[in-house]
């Protein structure tokens, strides 16, 4: 097992992955930006470094920085956690290169999943089923062409793109040829990368992602499905398990057909296979997330398995300890993402000083946090509070608790709002409860409540 | 269901039954002290009635007020918590003259239950073994007949007592007598009812109980066994399920026994078989208790069953939903109680203002507390902090994360004193670790570190 694992990352998933790390007796090394300096973090690994000043660009994204922080502190490992360099298979490479483990799969897995284009072709070789759209970037004439043969709508994406981030939807042919220039143009200042492909979009679909475990003596597992459905601007803010109302089997098949990819493409640590399913019950891959993720709690909940544990295992070289059939869910959990952002204000985030900082406890309700009391949300960062996870033996108990979970909520300072009401509203609405909701929920809320749809 | 419980006691326990009526949509009522005007279950209730002051004969332990605030906010329920009168069988039988539901087993079950002679007798004839010793309360003389003949050393206890209150251990005949009268004494002055009995002591036993679960209806269940055999002066301290190193199938035949037990006496509502289990693995009945129990969580945490919630339903006159065959522990659940107490002066009580007062998060770590930062804890009332649970697939990540729990607690202040690192040491403890320990552990312990036993 790893000596020293270096976490790049801030925020509550540092932490996350700093108490795994305690748990298993691995020292730890945080690397912060300046503004971080007091971060729950810092405070609780066994060392922190000051990499940078609070731009990512400078510090969570200055890869230079962070390998020099791991070999001045004897790193032997380096957890990138979420977003930032965590699916940079340049970085990758360059860890590699130092004789420091990425914990996440090898770098040339990454760089093909990262790939889009690449990973939809891979996918599809390996029998999964992916929407109509093009399997490589297209001039915008042959898009066009390719968009109107498909029909309306479609998505236009970014090759580069993953995370919900540099996508457009396009409604009407006339409408095209701008949105794919804007898209590109995005994706440019995003990814440094222009290319953009085109794919059928879906309406009224339910996002559906498979967690997939796998080792480097190519056994692979998964771990069951998450349903992130509830999404805003194609961020989830409400993630659960199991899915509800699949079809009988459906999630076994998609949890197959995720295992198979993850075999074809020799991936290797924890990973998500990210389906769309749409009314009539068909799946499509739409790509995998090489990282833990924001929403791995509910899974954890109702596995039993510390999917950031198993992540550092299968990275030392362990073997897999579970089988298919070791894994067996109980009952279901719901994570709600609680923001620092003003939903009246098109969801505007909110930084500034958290005087009074209180999140729920007791039976069956988990918080992952970095925030406290006199805390100071920076504006630099995403606007994640805290993200609240419930289980309970059925899906209306789980929802009973949530609410409890969320009305246990106390946040305030001079400045901050929070997306508490709003997650609450969500949460108690007949079409959630009755899961008969799918992508489209939370405009459609909007809609209802007088706040103007957004796209 | 009920529309509104009133809640007769305080602290985390208070709580803990506001959050499961919040779930179940029922309105709560608590009352307090005045000491306990501003409590985290005061804050957290619909409504608040202050029934007294501070003395608990005069607030928590005055069933005339409590009825009355019961009668006065229309509550259709009370739940008693643990300790106070929660075992009461007098307040039970005025609760029933009032028309109000007193969430625990019927009256007269409670009388012949709290009688720890009549309850020796009933399990007895249940089929339950006994230790050696008298089903009756004896004279002095008769008494010390008994114990010389059973041999020493015997324990002395009171037959009102229970919750390890009102106990003495004899080692040698010569000091029977002053310790008949001493126990007696007590015993008087505890629970107003001096008669004592005679029971064969084990040195190095296990205290293992059985969380049991029973309807109106003749349905009897048990959710598994809980091992207390962390205990200071009968006090437990660490509590854990399932209980290490018991003999192959003798927690299922503990289980069934229980099951047998509760049937004979006809318990409604969850109760707690409390055992002995010698160094050979054979069982021993001690007592029943009445209520829910401080360590429950961790039956919670490997079930899944909110037990709270089923005390709720059952008390309502709903039936069983589970059979026995649906309960499934799963993995390994530790609780610890961290208790204002100064280790270093024979446990005493630190009462006083919280300035810090930080508790662990995170994965599979649930905190039942009712401090938070500027409480001031009260000096009437018991020690407990909070109630640290986790839970793992097995013990020793359970072992490791309880003490990633354990060094997240921070709790300060002027006089504050806490127990965190003596029980960080008990659970590193190699003769914890192994699981080789007894209810004898914390006195050698103390015995090690050169603090002198306590008996």
């Amino acid at each position: 097992m790893f000596r020293t694992i270096l976490i790049a990352n801030r925020g509550e998933i540092a932490l996350r992955v700093a108490r795994a790390c305690r748990e298993m007796g691995i020292r730890t090394v945080v690397v912060h930006s300046t503004q971080d300096r007091d971060s729950a973090a810092v405070r609780y690994a066994d060392e922190a470094v000051q990499i940078g000043p609070p731009p990512p660009r400078q510090s969570y994204l200055c890869a230079a920085a962070i390998l020099e922080a791991a070999r001045r502190t004897g790193a032997d490992a380096i957890h990138p956690g979420y977003g930032f360099l965590s699916e940079d298979p340049d970085f990758a490479d360059a860890c590699a290169m130092e004789g420091i483990v990425l914990i996440g799969p090898p770098a040339p897995v990454m760089a093909k999943l990262g790939d889009k284009g690449s990973a939809r072709k891979i996918m599809s070789d390996a029998g999964l089923p992916l929407l109509p759209g093009s399997l490589d970037p297209l001039g915008p004439e042959a898009a066009h062409r390719l968009a109107d043969e498909i029909g309306y709508p479609v998505i236009i994406k970014a090759v580069a793109g993953g995370g919900g981030r540099g996508m457009q939807v396009v409604t009407r042919s006339d409408d095209f040829p701008d949105a794919h220039r804007r898209t590109r143009a995005t994706a440019q200042m995003l990814f440094n990368d222009g290319r953009v492909y085109v794919e059928k979009y879906l309406r009224s679909a339910r996002h559906v992602e498979i967690q997939v475990l796998c080792d480097a003596y190519g056994n692979a597992i998964h771990l069951g499905e998450r349903d992130c459905s509830v999404q805003r601007r194609h961020q989830k803010l409400i993630e659960e398990t199991p899915s509800p109302r699949l079809p009988d089997g459906l999630a076994e098949r998609m949890g197959a057909a995720a295992v198979a990819g993850a075999s074809a493409v020799g991936y290797v640590g924890a990973g998500t296979f990210e389906f769309l399913v749409d009314p009539d019950g068909r799946y499509y891959f739409m790509e995998v997330n090489c990282r833990i993720q924001v929403e791995h709690p509910v899974t954890e909940a109702v596995t039993g398995v510390d999917l950031v544990q198993e992540q550092l295992r299968v990275a030392a070289g362990e073997r897999l300890t579970m089988t298919q059939r070791d894994v067996q869910p109980r009952g279901v959990a719901i994570e709600c993402r609680l923001n620092a952002e003003n939903p009246d204000a098109d969801f505007a985030p909110t930084p500034g000083l958290l005087e009074e900082f209180v999140v729920p406890a007791g039976p069956f309700v988990r918080v992952d946090t970095h925030a406290y009391p006199g805390y100071v949300v920076p504006p630099n960062y995403d606007s994640l509070l805290a993200k609240l996870i419930v289980w309970a033996p059925d899906r209306d108990r789980a929802i009973a608790r949530m609410l409890r979970a969320l009305d246990e909520c106390r946040v305030s300072g001079p400045r901050i709002s929070t997306t508490r009401d709003f997650l609450r509203k969500v949460v108690d609405h007949p079409t959630f409860r009755a899961a008969e909701h799918n992508t489209a929920l939370v405009d459609e809320l909007f809609a209802t409540v007088g706040v103007p749809a957004v796209r």
